[in-house]
């Protein structure tokens, strides 16, 4: 079915497993996270990793968002190609065929690219750009996986890109392990390393005449402890707009209905026998990587036995299970890679499909 | 990229991560299967769900397979359009639209559905056909996910469907569970309950006068034991064929190299820290829903600390980490979820493209 036709289309009318997001909901987030920004001078720039859907990224720079980060040469292009004009990619390439596409992405689009060695550089440096490219030295506060690991490595990157005519833009200091921390002591605890370990790496370059512009980081699960620290300019939280079980169970903020579910994915109930239910979205309808995807609207019921199309729903203490041939919400465990199992998402609003949004970033490295 | 543009490249110059498949070792897998069935009069049905890829399909068929199974419609109607011409839905259907679309496909094309309820039943009645549908009636052997709960209820399945005018074409009797076990005693054990249970079912159906002409199941774990305790007359196995971590480590030969890993996902090292090297396949490029994948080629090195694109390559004693900028093979812990990320399967031989396979049921419901 094309897309175009699914829109006006009944929520209980959709073949299932489908992908929904509640366009009330995710409103409501994306215009939460804005306000914390507005006025402060701060910039965010929201991972589109998370949703990658154009439409998603629209509605955030509407908001103020300043553009997108991306994680894939593919993904900048795609999003490039959507009109979204300013984009950071947040890791590091060691293709020079995807150095050549992205030195190839009109001009018109802003672009930043991460390094973390001199490789980097010199791969950077020996193409042929007819387009300025923002440089971004990542660093390792505290996530161990890219990043170069003290600031007297970092400054070394920093004369290297000189030498070879490169410019300074800026530090990515994600510190991506701090996001899931569930316990909030321990979360305060290494944001609290992670922002020293920034200011850090910001004094030493700025003392030896290399003062970065933007020091960018921060996700979900920090934003509001990165923002009281002030280490950093630029946020870079994706997750907040769709949200997850994964990230509902951390609660930054303590006020547990700050940023809500707002997607789901849509399964029927396609068989059922004494005590369970069987819906037809399994392993290939969610990321199962962190936890367990959870039904919405019915208490004591859980999910598991993911197979490869299958789930099965089971109750705790005789709560109802539903009933075969009925429709089923689950909030996905992870969005990010449940999300890139997808081919659209439906955007949903009293009960009617207002938009659809195909996940043009899928798959896309 | 064209899928086009790819072919008679070099491995090496794929864009990472990339799903390769040896060609070689997919050949042989796939004449090795086709060999236990070769003068034995029994029905091999690939599951298609392994690999979601019309040319496995035309290949398998070309080596006797009757046809295909599929575990979604929207599957059946893509393999249908790519010119398979018998498939087995091995799933249930509640969607009226989804028994439309099935309703819809070519009369050319031979297709059978599973059912475990009267409403499964009475969709299929209620639907208008203008071609013929074949009917299985799937039993629980011991999966405990769908399928009837005793042959009784089975065989007052065979009587309602009469009633409503449809034909009984055989039995679907697939235990899932059975696959995995690694145990050898164990797998013995359950296979032979399943084909006890199977055999009641058949006699059951037989005795009030609807024999089951096909009885279908079996997977890769269990083919073999399936084979010699002669309760099925058509087997189901689809992992064989690219093989994965998870299948691998159960051997249910004891014939180690029966069938090979044929897959395998092509990642770069972006980055690298003594002790780490990092790659850009992470949660978007390996189902990691049963273990992680297997570094081929690098003894000592495992996979780990999988984000959303990247993940972690960390070596025991000492051995020898792959530097940056190099390419790692790596094979996939479960082949059907992982295949089920990519938009395509490069087809390798002797280091250069010799196909490019749209994954065309990708993301299919």
């Amino acid at each position: 079915m094309l897309n175009h036709d699914l829109i006006g289309a009944r929520e209980e009318d959709l073949p299932t497993p489908a992908l929904i997001v509640d366009l009330d909901i995710l409103e409501a987030n994306l215009e939460r996270l804005a306000a914390r920004f507005a006025g402060t001078g701060l910039r965010f720039r929201p991972h589109a990793k998370a949703h990658k859907c154009v439409e998603i990224a629209r509605r955030q720079i509407a908001l103020g968002a300043v553009g997108i980060c991306c994680q894939t040469v593919a993904e900048v292009e795609a999003f490039a190609a959507g009109g979204i004009s300013d984009i950071l990619l947040t890791n590091e390439i060691t293709d020079p065929a995807k150095i050549t596409r992205l030195a190839a992405i009109p001009e018109g689009v802003r672009i930043g690219i991460c390094v973390d060695s001199v490789l980097h550089l010199q791969l950077i440096a020996d193409a042929i750009w007819t387009r300025p490219i923002d440089l971004y030295i990542e660093v390792d506060v505290g996530g161990g996986r890219c990043g170069t690991a003290d600031p007297q490595a970092a400054l070394a990157l920093a004369r290297e890109a000189e030498r070879l005519g490169l410019t300074l833009a800026g530090l990515q200091a994600y510190n991506g392990k701090a996001q899931h921390l569930r316990d909030p002591a321990e979360r305060q605890r290494v944001v609290e390393t992670t922002a020293a370990t920034t200011r850090n790496y910001v004094q030493t370059l700025s003392d030896a005449g290399f003062p970065p512009v933007v020091v960018s980081g921060a996700g979900t699960g920090t934003v509001d402890l990165d923002l009281q620290l002030g280490a950093l300019n630029e946020f870079q939280c994706g997750t907040y707009a769709l949200m997850d079980v994964d990230y509902l169970a951390i609660d930054p903020s303590g006020d547990a209905d700050r940023y809500a579910p707002a997607l789901t994915v849509l399964a029927s109930v396609i068989s059922a026998a004494p005590g369970r239910a069987v819906i037809d979205a399994g392993l290939k309808s969610f990321a199962l990587d962190s936890g367990m995807p959870v039904p919405r609207d019915l208490p004591g019921v859980t999910y598991g036995n993911a197979s490869d199309e299958h789930g099965i729903l089971r109750n705790v203490d005789s709560q109802p299970l539903p009933a075969i041939g009925t429709h089923v919400h689950l909030i996905p465990d992870h969005c990010d890679p449940t999300i890139a199992l997808y081919e659209r998402i439906h955007a949903v609003r009293d009960g009617l499909v207002e938009e659809v949004w195909p996940i043009v970033a899928r798959g896309k490295w």
